[in-house]
């Protein structure tokens, strides 16, 4: 357990994880999010997700969004893509860092984009090429990497087969995401213990969320795994709206309270989190799940 | 991350830390949720509290609960103590388990019992006198073991302190007790590990509230460093009820739920968890914290 690294890179995800299924809110309610979140001395932001606007109507703003992002010169932005069209739209829109997401599960795949695994995955190559001829880096988010709704459990060589092609193709980043919230800690270092072999120097990422209450328990244990980059919203924004209470991505800043006791650097300030994470709670109108936002930091020595 | 257990001992904690904040509910509802929890097939539950009952007026029925207790005979009940006294109140209702509970931090202590530390340390060897005279089985319980409320961060040796004198008086069991829900898994394997090496064969419990979103990932880590004893609570109950969805102790279901994932066995079942927390959940009159009550379980390969 006490195997930590030193620094730990959090991805703030609020702007497109945490606000993808929440009804539509206006641009200037994102700029204020998008403000308070760089205050928080984070240094990578997933922006939005250049994606159908017919199927994700809260993320139709995307170039938008895209075209206000060199105010925030300190921090890289990443938005989400499905497919090649995608990458060039978010290319076009000055993004300088995309993440190609492919579903491990053919059930998620078929559900999210119409392709199943394998389709979705022969088309990192493509990916790859669009962005390299432009400078961009590529990230593959390999999703449902645990657990897939309609599925099951996924078996971890559908998600090895995903790495050994993503690598293959030259990405310069992975992350294998929770995407239901189903993962538990032993799992997460058990998978993680399978992949890190076959990735040679590329990052690797990790993102949970907090469904079943496991998340940052899982965040722990892929850290304590060698996984230097967790994903994470601020309020834990990412639950669905129409369950209230029901818990989206970790909460940023219940991640930073676990990571600064753990004696692991992160550039995000916890106070900062907070105050985020109480802006973007009047942004969408509902309470968010996070712990900190309630409860507050503890007296410190 | 691998060393973890073959089985964990659940103790049902609903009862007395649960509902110990709570507005008083009627005898019969506490009946209620006894006879659910034990339909879960846990095997050790903490009753009750023989403590004062204008301070803690939720627990004032202790006798009459305790009356009831010879009716769930593969359960053993245990209820908690803060004095001499107490003990003797708690064995002549027929009590045959009994914590004491000491405040490492003399802030909580003053507070709670309106003695130090080192005052209520010095009364174990008469609460292990009553207790041993009548084959009682004691434990003690490290309150504010991590973090005090009023004094900040506890020093580790203050908590030593007490392990020795516990050890030295003949306890049976010990826990150490994370009373204001601050800890995180470093600091809770760093303290197990001081812990350990004073206590021989006396079996460790660990006890964690999930104020802030902490708790299944210090639980994970205590098992990781040994703990074989985990406290918990059906729904999360033991929230304050006047800050709506803050949370209480960890929920027995998402504790269940992360072990039965890890490959340890408990002798709690899931599903009769989840069914408890909802007839506790209808006892208290506002919603529990526990993710599993709202997001159940996964899909099972």
């Amino acid at each position: 357990m006490t195997d930590l690294p030193g620094h730990v890179d959090i991805r703030d995800v609020s702007l497109r994880d945490g606000l993808q299924i929440e009804n539509p809110i206006p641009l200037s309610a994102k700029l204020e999010i998008l403000a308070a979140v760089a205050a928080t001395g984070v240094r990578e932001m997933e922006a939005t997700a250049f994606v159908s606007p017919s199927k994700v109507p809260a993320l139709a703003d995307a170039a938008e969004l895209a075209a206000e992002l060199h105010n925030f010169a300190d921090i890289e932005f990443s938005a989400l893509v499905a497919s090649p069209n995608g990458a060039k739209r978010a290319i076009a829109a000055g993004l300088r860092s995309i993440e190609y997401v492919v579903s491990a599960a053919d059930g998620h795949s078929r559900a999210n984009v119409g392709r199943t695994s394998a389709e979705a995955t022969e088309q990192i190559i493509e990916i790859v090429a669009i962005a390299r001829d432009c400078g961009v880096v590529v990230e593959v988010i390999i999703a449902t990497a645990w657990d897939c709704p309609f599925d099951g459990p996924t078996p971890p060589q559908r998600v090895l087969d995903i790495v050994a092609a993503a690598t293959e193709a030259g990405i310069d980043r992975l992350a294998i995401a929770d995407t239901i919230g189903t993962a538990t800690p032993r799992r997460v270092s058990d998978l993680i213990a399978l992949v890190r072999p076959g990735i040679g120097d590329i990052p690797l990422g990790a993102h949970f969320h907090n469904t079943r209450g496991t998340g940052l328990a899982s965040a722990y244990a892929a850290i304590c795994s060698g996984v230097t980059r967790l994903d994470a919203s601020v309020g834990g924004l990412g639950g669905c709206p129409f369950a209230p209470g029901a818990s989206g991505n970790i909460a940023t800043e219940d991640l930073v309270y676990l990571l600064r006791d753990s004696g692991v650097h992160v550039d995000v300030d916890l106070q900062a989190a907070i105050a985020a994470a109480r802006i973007s709670q009047h942004a969408v109108g509902h309470e968010l799940p996070s712990a900190l936002l309630r409860a507050g930091d503890r007296i410190l020595g």
